[in-house]
């Protein structure tokens, strides 16, 4: 089902089921990923950025459907992006990172997650080494190439235009299915052997 | 003609025109259907939509040549579309509805219209219990996947670039046509039989 | 070559061409032929119009090289429209036009010109019948279905993306090529013989 | 691998990362190539560009990691470039340029540098002089016929949507791969022969 998914990584959609399964909390770059990489100017310098009303819903259906938070981490310092956070109730917002992958340990040493509970999408070369360092790595359609090549999930959408979504229901799905059936099946599992 | 009619439905062309010759008050998300689902933030926040001058001439013509109101329905509370619809000339604006399915259950009662009386448009999950419900339903043709296997007629155009008009355009289409056969056409045909 | 002409009105490229040349005066639309049909709207309204540089180029290019003068003829009245016209040194523009057949009787009278030395470019119904009086009419790639049937050329370009750009240079090399051919080529042609 | 070099001008991918190693200085136009060519006005006149933060990461890269500077040549005069070019670092900004054949003499004069040291992008027939001068030209995938004719790569990514981050991409490889190689590779050679 997952055609973007790469083979020569031998990551099947179930096993990138599974790894979407074990997420909690989803961390995720901002420009090319909740936008298209655009940012409108003013005489008076960064004016607008353009996000999507759907990646909203997104952040909404992780939190209450599936339990998993969301946070942004942005080599940028964008009072837009704060806004933005704001009205989605995020309230990790990590701006200005220059070391994303640094970053990553100090978010683990803080919360006492491990990697594999983490997920992140990201787009550009600066998201590189976060990106192999998580338990599940993703990025936009529109990715830069080397960007694509390192990603577990590659979206169907492009940033700005639904990757992020696509991304949340993924680990929705993976986190919804799987509490209802670990209750259920192992058991019935055994019982019929 | 219309080929993104759904045939599992089995609802053809001719029903399609039959349900939206009925159809006196078309409702309509905002979100995703009247927009791209864009939403631009300043630093101040939520600064502009983008929405499109074609469907506007959609609302005009619904209500010009098919007597024909039109209806948002939004989860959002948001001072921009109030200025789009007072632009639009709709009083019918129900922002910050969380439960759209029972709106519709006030509506039809205020209005004593049937249900089969009401159109709805929409493309995210929260519209999916209200596009069950009406008369006709339509989603733009980038809606979310779960929306497009509900809706009745999937416009061949995405949201904010023409979905809404098309959809307009079939129940002005069906609606003068209708009237206009009503008179004439049976009678013809009994008297040249 | 230009792929898009209609075949069923027999207009081939070398007739478009000798209506080109003659035109002394384009008449364009604004909304979804100098845009792409997008309004940007505020909480206070209308607040901003995309337009395009390169279209911008086209007015200059179409005044410059070939003596042609552009007008802008829309529905709507818009302040923004106005500041577009200004900065492009558009002095004719009529705006909150209900009627645009009749504004063309209006300008034949005012300017002594002829019909067929106006060309009209337009994408929606209301466009309908000043298109089919005009010498030469155009669209853009994504107009409405009704008006891609009336104009004789339908730009390969979308509205506010290059249609207006691509039916100035037709005009622009019509009249260029014309008016250089007019006095070398037919002498030539009469001396071989 | 590129694709879109014209094989008619017999220049190669080789030779284009030649070229493309010798660049020190990278000159962009503003419009249609940093943008889409798409402009904002609001009833005050233009108030909005939308730029890339791919290209941002572009002109970066090209400073940081290849020593080549950028600078942005364009007709226009709009406080918004200005602003632009002031977030990007980008000192050597000419704006209200007629002619950009000319300030390519001026430059030339100015710097001490070779023609074949400078590249440029555009895509306007404003731009077809310089880019016949340069020692690599370029321009969007969505350029202008007459432009796409002229330059030596044709971007596969259109203006404003990264098509200036694929040209300092191929320059930066260029630069970065003949910096490495020039000390060692020719005397490998020499010694195993």
């Amino acid at each position: 089902m997952h055609k973007n998914v790469k083979t020569e990584a031998n990551t099947s959609d179930i096993q990138i089921r599974k790894k979407a399964a074990r997420i909690r909390l989803v961390l995720t770059d901002c420009d090319g990923v909740l936008t298209d990489a655009g940012v409108y100017y003013s005489g008076d310098g960064e004016a607008l950025k353009r996000f999507s009303m759907r990646d909203g819903m997104g952040v909404e259906r992780l939190r209450e459907l599936a339990g998993v938070e969301v946070g942004i981490v942005t080599g940028e310092s964008s009072p837009i992006v704060a806004a933005r956070a704001a009205k989605l109730k995020i309230t990790r917002l990590h701006a200005g990172v220059k070391d994303k992958a640094r970053l990553l340990d100090v978010i683990l040493a803080e919360t006492g997650m491990q990697a594999d509970e983490i997920a992140f999408i990201g787009d550009d070369l600066n998201d590189a080494e976060i990106l192999k360092r998580v338990g599940l790595s993703a990025c936009p359609s529109d990715a830069m190439p080397q960007i694509i090549s390192i990603a577990t999930y590659q979206c169907q959408k492009p940033g700005g235009h639904g990757a992020f979504r696509e991304f949340a229901e993924l680990i929705v799905a993976a986190k919804t299915e799987s509490s209802l059936k670990k209750p259920t099946i192992p058991v019935v599992h055994l019982s019929t052997q």
